[in-house]
């Protein structure tokens, strides 16, 4: 079908959806939690498929895995469904409103932005996470799935659409570009008149080329060069918990640990400690040269203070005090999730006031960075921008604001 | 200078700026202010080369008001920027703190953006108050004006610049760009490692041009086709009323009239006494077929209802019922501002609730969608998308959020 027609159409559904009350969107959940439940054979049948080209083209079996549907798997991404149900509604507060002086009353309310477009790789749980927290939020959603599931993504789609039918809302809120070229993704983030939010979500090839290219308003996820700075006044065994935590239990996340920063005064006793510590993970280390007087470790080039390698490698750098740790994270990181031990009040305060970063912690793991974590009940994703949303995003973060505004003959040229 | 090197120093001087209480911006705004009233001459000797250069080049006699500065209009700018000083800081409150069930403490602090660009054309005047907008909140700005405005810019850049100096605020955190080619601005909207928010405030040509090309994220601003909807139950007077000073008093601005909607019953008598008042103020009139019939008027064609007219021209729909106008409405319009006439309860609140603008307005002019109308204290401009800001921006559009997250040894892994 053509993805313009498409785009049309969610459009369309997305001025029904806007007012439709929290009941009826949670019935539309819980229709597609049951949907999910009672078509678990079927979803696996088109995931089979999936997987069976995966395994030919050869895709790395970390992809393979996270492409990879299971009964066990399925119940799962149903429950996550209801759970959302659970979450308060934020669509129609007036946040604030106040009368001008003129008698206007003017209300800020809160409304869904309309049509939210998302681009995403090899996981077709994401097809399912994605619809269900823009429907929460009263949005239609069109989405570009990568070409490894789309089996399985037009099979979840299909059953999310019989959902939406039982409910008596339109089919078209849900909408899925089964052409999976590259060139179906670049119309899509043309699409001006319709979509209102583009959120890609995967790779960070896929992220800088939805930036580069996408028309529509982007809210840019994923990023995360985090860092961990061990001051002075650290606690060394409350830094090597958070180091294992943030940089071993799950480096391929964005909010993993890649650059550890100490205070010089500290580095022998800290580095020493860590290297027994890490040395059980099979973390690679590259230090900068004082680093490397203390334990064995490769030569950081300052390439590596740059990246994001999402894996069990870990830069190091020995700094002369705070000042050069902030000016270090300001200048390297990625501004995702950023931390200080110490036990000091005034550093403690200066790092919170001084890096700049979606999240910024004293004393506890990056790896905390998550929508569910905070609190926020769900998580589109995290954003490393500024503008819109930063850091983790919950259902707000699919939301916009529209005026209201009660008059009684107002006019600005003659009061 | 290279572009991208005043960027990279602007975005340094973010970084101190972002930390600079709220006396110190204030004594730099003052000292903007002293600056433009002791430079009067200077600056009307720079604006004069740049009106001679207008006139030899035969710009419109529109686009040289817009761009000639007289002492009076200095010193206007002045006591608007004096004006900001007195506004409230946005920055450093922290809008919400929550604990976790696992002692995390976490906050959600407003911060500036960092850096802003403006890419404007030929008003001067935008150059001090986005400048001072920005600095008030917290950012560096970098400037790309009109080349026909380039003379006064630089001159406006170089008095605020020494102003800074006087307050010991870093000068790079006010930046403009002396190339006014179009390379200059398409290699701005390109510098997504310093710059967090562009915003457009011109033509609907230049917005359009911007929303295409940069990858930086844009805050779209401008354009308005908006309509007002006479509805059964209208107070007739005041919708003539309204219709005038929506219509009439500022044409060209962005929240004025373009489209009247009439209901049937009302079509005769509205549209009668309509005609009476609209030929007073020369307004050229596009009627369907209904409206045809009942006043003389040039006949509309569909591409009508999709124009910003941004002239003394409307254009005119006779519809059978209010839903027939939120149609319309929500199919044509811009989303920027709309409007009902009417008396009755039920009506009033179906179009508050069902037409998707940023603002919806009962009984007042469209008119009032203002910053200053609204109480915000300025406007940045006005944004037509729903992403970050919508409608009138205040000081807060400038701002964004960081998350400040205090632990005491927290790990995800092993709570």
């Amino acid at each position: 079908m053509n993805i313009q027609i498409q785009a049309q159409r969610a459009k369309e559904a997305s001025y029904i959806l806007a007012n439709v009350g929290i009941d009826q969107r949670n019935a539309a959940l819980n229709a597609i939690a049951d949907g999910l439940e009672e078509n678990i054979d079927k979803i696996l049948k088109a995931n089979a498929i999936d997987m069976e080209d995966a395994k030919n083209s050869g895709i790395p079996v970390s992809m393979q895995d996270r492409l990879m549907l299971s009964e066990e798997r399925i119940r799962g991404v149903a429950f996550a469904v209801r759970q959302v149900t659970m979450l308060p509604d934020v669509l129609g507060e007036v946040e604030r409103m106040w009368e001008r002086p003129n008698g206007l009353l003017i209300g800020k309310k809160r409304v869904p932005l309309g049509l939210v477009a998302m681009i995403y790789e090899a996981r077709p749980n994401v097809t399912v996470d994605a619809s269900v927290l823009s429907l929460r939020t009263g949005n239609a959603i069109i989405l570009r799935g990568g070409k490894e599931a789309i089996n399985s993504n037009l099979e979840l789609v299909r059953i999310m659409k019989e959902a939406l039918k039982k409910v008596d809302l339109p089919q078209d809120a849900i909408e899925i570009i089964s052409d999976t070229s590259r060139e179906s993704a670049t119309q899509l983030m043309k699409l001006n008149d319709y979509i209102d939010v583009l959120i890609p979500r995967g790779s960070a090839g896929l992220i800088k080329s939805v930036v580069s290219n996408s028309t529509v308003p982007v809210i840019e996820t994923g990023a995360g060069n985090c860092h961990i700075y061990i001051d002075e006044f650290a606690d060394i065994q409350m830094g090597l918990d958070i180091l294992v935590d943030a940089k071993c239990l799950r480096p391929s996340l964005c909010n993993s640990l890649e650059t550890l920063l100490i205070h010089e005064s500290r580095a022998d006793e800290f580095l020493k400690a860590m290297h027994n510590k890490l040395s059980e993970y099979k973390v690679q280390l590259r230090g900068c040269d004082k680093t490397a007087a203390i334990i064995p470790c490769d030569k950081a080039i300052e390439e590596d203070y740059f990246t994001e390698f999402n894996d069990l490698i870990l830069a190091i750098k020995v700094v002369g005090n705070i000042d050069d740790a902030i000016a270090h994270i300001n200048k390297y990181g990625t501004k995702h999730s950023e931390c200080i031990i110490t036990n000091d009040y005034t550093n403690s305060q200066k790092f919170l006031k001084m890096i700049d970063a979606a999240a910024v912690y004293v004393n506890a793991s990056t790896w905390f960075s998550d929508g569910f974590e905070f609190g926020l009940g769900a998580e589109i994703g995290i954003s490393t921008q500024k503008l819109h949303a930063r850091g983790p995003m919950g259902l707000e973060a699919l939301t916009s604001i529209k005026y209201i505004i009660y008059g009684n003959g107002q006019c600005r040229g003659k009061k």
